[in-house]
């Protein structure tokens, strides 16, 4: 601690975020490179940088921005993207995701990003960070370019489990409400249940439960439920979240992904088609440059687990520096609003004794 | 059956669909003007168009090109969007959209096309044309912008039925080969099924069960199985087919419909955004028209009804002129190639006694 104890006198308010250097596709020059980024946009981060010793040294030695605000934690071993994560909670002990995860569990940092194996990182979180008490399954969270006026909705879980019943459906409802309120600014978020049609009589029998409970906690938690919503309201504006599980919200995730990626495909040969075209797409430059930015999706790199003990953010695999950069500044936004313990203060206030809690009417429904 | 005898004569070979010029969005003036693109197009189809004799006569008396070619039969009532599919049921036999459904039953007509009620049409569908044996439950197919060589993939199912089991999915498998290869002119077609990661491990029990189905099908079926996909190889070059269940296939198609309608409403204002980026786009007007076209929804209208005695063809509800027409095209390829007997060959051909098969290992998998 020694390092960032000293310039913490200087930067007194500095937020610390827990970083993962390796297990990303571009290696942790990339990694590197994005937190060097963030210090330079953000005077109130520090960092500290899980990975072997001497490789990270020398390459935090060669940004002079980040002289005195990254403490480096030697960390011998690496989790691949190939590695099973029941594998690596046997031994991944000395890889630099589990100590990146345990400077959350310790109280050094608040929140942590990592670029590596989504599925070994959620488990790894939900083992070492645990549960929120009332929480069943925690779930991803992400933001997806919409129509909305802040620009983005919010949509959980894309695949922390493939299943969810009516209560985790539930809470991933007031945890997308806190994500929003902390994350967005959002006051009153509108919450959409997803489903394959509008009406209250459509769909599987643990979405009708989960519609009625729901709508119970929208008054008592201060968000407007919309109801029912279709996979064309994911980047609509009828909702500013979008609840569903993680197999659906997994394969909606990768189809939006995939169809953005596909009309960007097709837009390029368009424009190269012909002469006349390729000068069409130089005048059109700053336009076309607009909308990328617009839906880029390293700009919007995130993903955020919600329901343990601490934040998580999971950045995608193939980031670059931009991606990592933004998947810093989400991780900051959330620690500066003190997210980690709003949310289990949410969670607790709303959720007693969920195993006992029977009394209500949702399970004839079933 | 008067004129369309009396002209069959001429165009000896005319095959004859079935059309609801009710129910649409856009009301029969819409269907007729896109009946009279198709006669245009092709002098080989003839049409039965059902709704109310007035006002429909009064519609293809203005279209000199309809003369001959179809044949109108009165029924006084429409299916509405809001109607319930089991009130169409017990009220709905004076409708346009049950005397189009009976033509294909009668056997008058191969294939049917509606533009309405998509529930409505569907139980019509099952209960008139009754399913082919050993078909548990029906499915949707619609066909997807891709970047493979033919530009599309299938999709199936997208709504049919929001449960599948491991046999519904090794029958959407068939079925799909069945109608590439008669739709699309595929050989050999590539099948994947649609999960959250690749790897033979994950996902629900019912998918692995249904990959293990799948795979024994494979040779005997001549198609090829590419084991699991994820959403982002919906619009890939991976799969020709991708099976799933009809809730997560509907959230996904409704999902990158969604996806490319919020891409094109940025890309539109991008545009608009400086007097030069409006010059740019008056340049880029034929480049942009090219993208437009290779994934203009109108042009690959048509959800098909599959595993019926009989085809039927969905077409979107909002469709206008070039969207029907589509939509009519798709059915005659399908009515010229004999689809709905070979659709039937192929699954009587593989799918022996589904209740008492149940020798094989995939059980275990459970």
């Amino acid at each position: 601690m020694s390092v960032l104890s000293e310039e913490q006198n200087a930067g007194e308010k500095r937020t610390i975020i827990s970083v993962d250097a390796m297990g990303g596709d571009r290696g942790p020059a990339t990694v590197v490179a994005g937190i060097s980024r963030s210090a330079k946009k953000n005077p109130d981060i520090g960092f500290i940088l899980h990975g072997p010793k001497d490789e990270l040294e020398k390459l935090v030695a060669r940004r002079k921005l980040l002289a005195g605000r990254v403490e480096i934690r030697d960390a011998a071993d690496v989790v691949t993207m190939d590695d099973k994560p029941s594998q690596v909670m046997r031994s991944g002990k000395n890889t630099s995701m589990w100590s990146a995860v345990d400077s959350v569990r310790n109280g050094e940092a608040d929140v942590c990003v990592s670029c590596g194996n989504t599925g070994a990182l959620m488990m790894l979180s939900v083992v070492r960070l645990r549960k929120l008490p009332g929480v069943n399954r925690p779930a991803i969270a992400i933001l997806w370019p919409s129509s909305n006026p802040q620009g983005f909705n919010i949509m959980l879980d894309v695949g922390a489990d493939i299943r969810a019943d009516e209560r985790d459906l539930m809470q991933y409802a007031l945890m997308g409400v806190s994500y929003a309120r902390n994350g967005m600014e959002l006051d009153r978020p509108r919450v959409g249940l997803l489903n394959v049609g509008t009406e209250e009589h459509k769909g599987r029998a643990e979405l009708k439960a989960a519609h009625e409970l729901i709508s119970e906690k929208a008054d008592e938690a201060n968000f407007d439920f919309v109801g029912f919503v279709e996979g064309g309201d994911i980047p609509g504006n009828k909702a500013d979240i979008i609840v569903t599980d993680g197999f659906t919200g997994n394969v909606a995730l990768k189809t939006g992904e995939g169809t953005a990626s596909l009309i960007g495909n097709l837009l390029r040969e368009a424009f190269k088609f012909s002469p006349m075209s390729r000068f069409a797409a130089l005048l059109a430059y700053t336009s076309l440059r607009r909308l990328t930015k617009r839906i880029d999706p390293r700009r919007v790199n995130g993903g955020v687990f919600l329901g343990l003990n601490g934040t998580v953010v999971k950045s995608h695999g193939s980031s670059d520096a931009t991606g990592v950069s933004a998947a810093i500044k989400l991780a900051f936004v959330l620690a500066q609003s003190g997210f980690s313990k709003k949310l289990a203060a949410r969670v607790a206030s709303t959720v007693q004794l969920p195993q006992d809690d029977v009394g209500t009417g949702e399970k004839n429904g079933k």
